[in-house]
């Protein structure tokens, strides 16, 4: 806490004790937090017309023990057979365990938790040591219609973890999070699903020492949950990284998989392009565990090459004049910069406050040369590749910027949007504690409707009285983009926050745009895929749940809306 | 012909008289002719130890008119509706037609038909206008079970056009070759299926007369069937085009589809990027008419910039060599050349006969500096997009060819190349009129089998005395190429040539090739599917082929060896 004059909320800064509820809806490390910055405080006051006192005294914490007070549903005799199949290590059954390894990283979970409401959870919590473990496990499942679900790094943003018949989950991270292969002539590498982002990169990094490689490399993939979502996560749900826009999105990165399903279990081919039919290897591509469990993959690498780095930021007279230099940078066929990320006029006006920037001599300048608040658009990105493959890049990024009335504001933007790349979420945490709601949904659309889908869902969100919508576009493609809308407000009842977060969506879908961009569908956005996707898709995707899953225990309860008829809109 | 000393063959060259056997296996234009150039016949006499003899008279040149003889089994009711469909212009049941619509562009099919050989054929050919035709024939067909075989531009390699099961054949270039959008804001064009290359890449090119745009564009797909094949049949085979390095393959072009089935008709989403599960989009790509058919699909443009081509050449002292800085080349990270073709030292030394390039000052200078032949190899590429862009990749190939001990021989090869591309299968009709079989096969291969594959599938050809084998790599990814193996040996016994012709895909599957890089699989390569694919995977593919298609009247006998039963290895 600072000065009386200048009062400053008393942010909690100790890790949340171990069985607490606060420890499993907590972001990130325990220990690590990141609070709103005195300008950001300010705002959050001005905005949600709150005062000092309102932040006095923060709301239920969830600092209790975990109490689930629900039986396992399982036989004894079942039981046996998974501590048989794995060992007594693990198997656990502990409340904590069952409430931690059912839950994901929405809004609407940490509220939840926070009011000591536990969903469904499994009834046991397995660790597979290896893909036998698991096969033994899906076929003993299979026989015995026992529900499967698998806990990767635990980051689901739509209830992908919810454990909604019970049964058993599996938790990948544990054991099955090895490196199996790393091939540097075919820059490859094959790994289990439950390795995490920071292990996959690190491995990659130094690949010299650990596989006697010739080089350096990197993964490519870097979602903002990176430090804690998981490589066969970011597959079966489709995920993209910041930097996809140079990389690919995971769906272009993975060229094989191997799979169990209770159907059986399969090796996808390893080629960099086939003619052979219908591509299995794509289509268990965001099969999100509704269709089998995924037990190795292998991942195109790239060459690690920070000194090629180059780093920009522009500032732009309007939201129009940005979303057309971004159009046509992405359609100008000198490469794409791998973060490439423009704000909204409100957006815009937050992150100069979070990258300190506001104040600034460069704000000072802005402000100079006409860029006002809430009209001005921030670009910042950086581009990567080959040394004078990233420099042309930036070069053709500065020349099309300016031509859309942009002004250079250096490089500096996108060196504290760097810095803060993973450790915004730690916010929330601060937020919520005061009964401030924030959550984000993001959504694809092509560029002739980009403005369409902005304005709508924007209308939406800003006709709620003080709250906050801010929106970037970021992962950028020839043909459009992705739009992330940011909402903050001061909300913390868990209808009223799940009402509002509904209309949202289907402002999405009314203005359409796509239902997920890059965090998969979930149990959350299960009630809209058949009207997104119609009938004729849908039953494709049904057909090939009934064949690999006929008895329905992978994922089963919601996911992709196979079965939707068990999960209800509010 | 030429003077006595010299002699030279009398191609033939004089289009086919209509209605023959020859007008139907004639490769392109009816009036157009390549024949041999004096140097390549000289080589073909000493390859196949033939003499000037052996070329004063042709062999079966499928002259005769074609005659069928075989009953339409289609009942006159059937036929009726047919017509009552599409109108009675759109119907015919001539002998001529329903060999012509039943024949692809393999060499198997050219030795049949020049000795009046005819495969099965449908009983009717009908031209749809619309997708409401192709909806009703497909839903009425359905209904009676009646066979549904397509046509796009005939230029299947691999029996995709044989109508094994009779039934009707839809021919789609005659009608649904229409633009039905141009979207320059999204970069994308809608087109029926039916139109051919020449006619998609003039309107692209032609955008602003035509759509009012600003810039023109280009699809960015030139397969060496171009001239003569359909936008549908680069999706539903899985094409490739020459510059597919730099513009993608055929799958990566594709943004949405829309297909009518047994099983209903549906349009996929026209997104950039989604997460909404298995991406049912990509999962009807490849798929070869056997789940449906489609009518209308929208595809990635690319700006149209030949002022920016950039073009190369240079000869490497050995094959290990050029594959090295090959490989260097796409994992580069400085942008892909469009054109990217490395030829192994026996397709070296007929390619620098077939380009005019030996004996002339370059081939001089290639020899006086060690580039011995049948140990040199040619890279020929250029690079396109943006000019700094296509400027920076000849730089950096030129340092990593150089390294490699490679010597830059100018533009012109490249430009000889350029100049071919699509006039070199002409020379079949040349070489068959003689009894000399020329054929190919193609295979993905990830780079660390490059070597092992070529040399086994080579091996295996050279066994054979007196037959020539030339090996080009063409489409480069980080993660390998396609081998592409043609053969020429004096053969004109089609049991003979099938023997031989298994033989090499039995050799491309054992050293662990691809069935198919960027032809698909037609009914050619079923045999092989299952153990290539795994039974799991065909399992995939046939819950699909039954959902969609479960009377299995789309394509039926042996495509992608989905109704295997019927169809056998020789």
């Amino acid at each position: 806490m600072r000065d009386a004059k200048s009062f400053y909320p008393d942010w909690v800064n100790s890790s949340p004790e171990h069985g607490t509820y606060r420890s499993i809806f907590k972001w990130g490390d325990p220990d690590r937090f990141k609070h709103p910055n005195p300008r950001l405080y300010e705002m959050i006051k001005e905005k949600f017309q709150m005062t000092d006192s309102d932040f006095q005294k923060r709301k239920k914490e969830g600092n209790e023990k975990v109490s689930l007070g629900r039986p396992v549903r399982l036989s004894n005799e079942h039981i046996e057979m998974f501590i048989d199949f794995v060992g007594k290590d693990n198997v656990s059954f502990d409340d904590y365990s069952r409430v931690k390894y059912a839950t994901g990283k929405t809004a609407q979970e940490a509220m939840e938790l926070r009011n000591g409401i536990c969903k469904d959870v499994a009834d046991i919590i397995v660790h597979p040591r290896s893909r036998e473990d698991i096969k033994k496990i899906v076929t003993y499942c299979n026989q015995h219609k026992i529900p499967v679900y698998v806990y990767g790094g635990g980051s689901s943003v739509n209830f992908g973890l919810n454990t909604v018949k019970g049964g058993v989950t599996l938790v990948m991270s544990t054991h099955m999070n090895r490196v199996l292969e790393f091939n540097e002539t075919n820059r490859t590498i094959t790994v289990e699903p439950g390795i995490m982002g920071p292990d996959y990169e690190k491995a990659l990094h130094e690949a010299q020492k650990l596989f006697k490689a010739k080089g350096r490399y990197t993964g490519g993939h870097f979602p903002q949950s990176f430090q804690y979502s998981s490589v066969g996560g970011w597959i079966v749900t489709l995920g993209s990284g910041q930097e996809s826009s140079y990389y690919g999105d995971m769906y272009d990165i993975v060229i094989s998989q191997e799979y169990v399903t209770p159907a059986g279990s399969f090796k996808t081919l390893e080629y960099p392009g086939t003619a052979t039919g219908p591509k299995v290897n794509d289509i268990m591509k965001g099969s999100e565990g509704s269709y089998g469990i995924l037990v190795s993959v292998t991942c195109k690498i790239f060459r690690y090459m920070p000194e090629n780095l180059k780093r920009f930021a522009f500032i732009f007279p309007s939201w129009e004049d940005t979303v057309d230099a971004a159009r046509e940078i992405s359609q100008g066929e000198f490469g794409m910069p791998a973060v490439f990320r423009i704000s909204d006029p409100e957006e815009t006006d937050v992150a100069l406050k979070l990258y300190g920037i506001e104040g600034t001599v460069i704000d000072r300048i802005m402000r100079y040369r006409g860029f006002k608040p809430m009209k001005r658009c921030l670009y910042i990105g950086h581009s990567r590749g080959e040394k004078a493959f990233a420099k042309n890049i930036k070069k053709k990024v500065k020349k099309i910027c300016r031509s859309h009335g942009a002004m250079y504001i250096t490089g500096y933007p996108a060196k504290k949007w760097a810095h803060g790349r993973y450790t915004d979420p730690y916010m929330r945490e601060d937020l919520n504690d005061f009964g401030i709601m924030i959550d984000t949904l993001e959504s694809a659309v092509t560029w002739d409707n980009f403005h369409n889908l902005h304005q709508g869902v924007r209308d939406f969100i800003k006709r709620r009285p003080n709250t906050i919508c801010m929106t970037h576009g970021s992962h950028f493609y020839p043909q459009g983009t992705n739009l992330y809308f940011i909402f903050i407000a001061k909300m913390d009842d868990i209808k009223e926050y799940r009402k509002f977060q509904e209309g949202i969506i289907e402002q999405i879908v009314l203005h359409g745009g796509s239902l997920s961009h890059h965090h998969g569908i979930g149990k959350m956005f299960a009630p809209w895929m058949e009207d997104h996707l119609g009938k004729q898709q849908m039953d494709v995707l049904r057909c090939l749940k009934k064949h690999f899953d006929p008895n329905n225990i992978m994922n089963p309860g919601g996911t992709l809306g196979l079965d939707i008829s068990d999960y209800k809109k509010v």
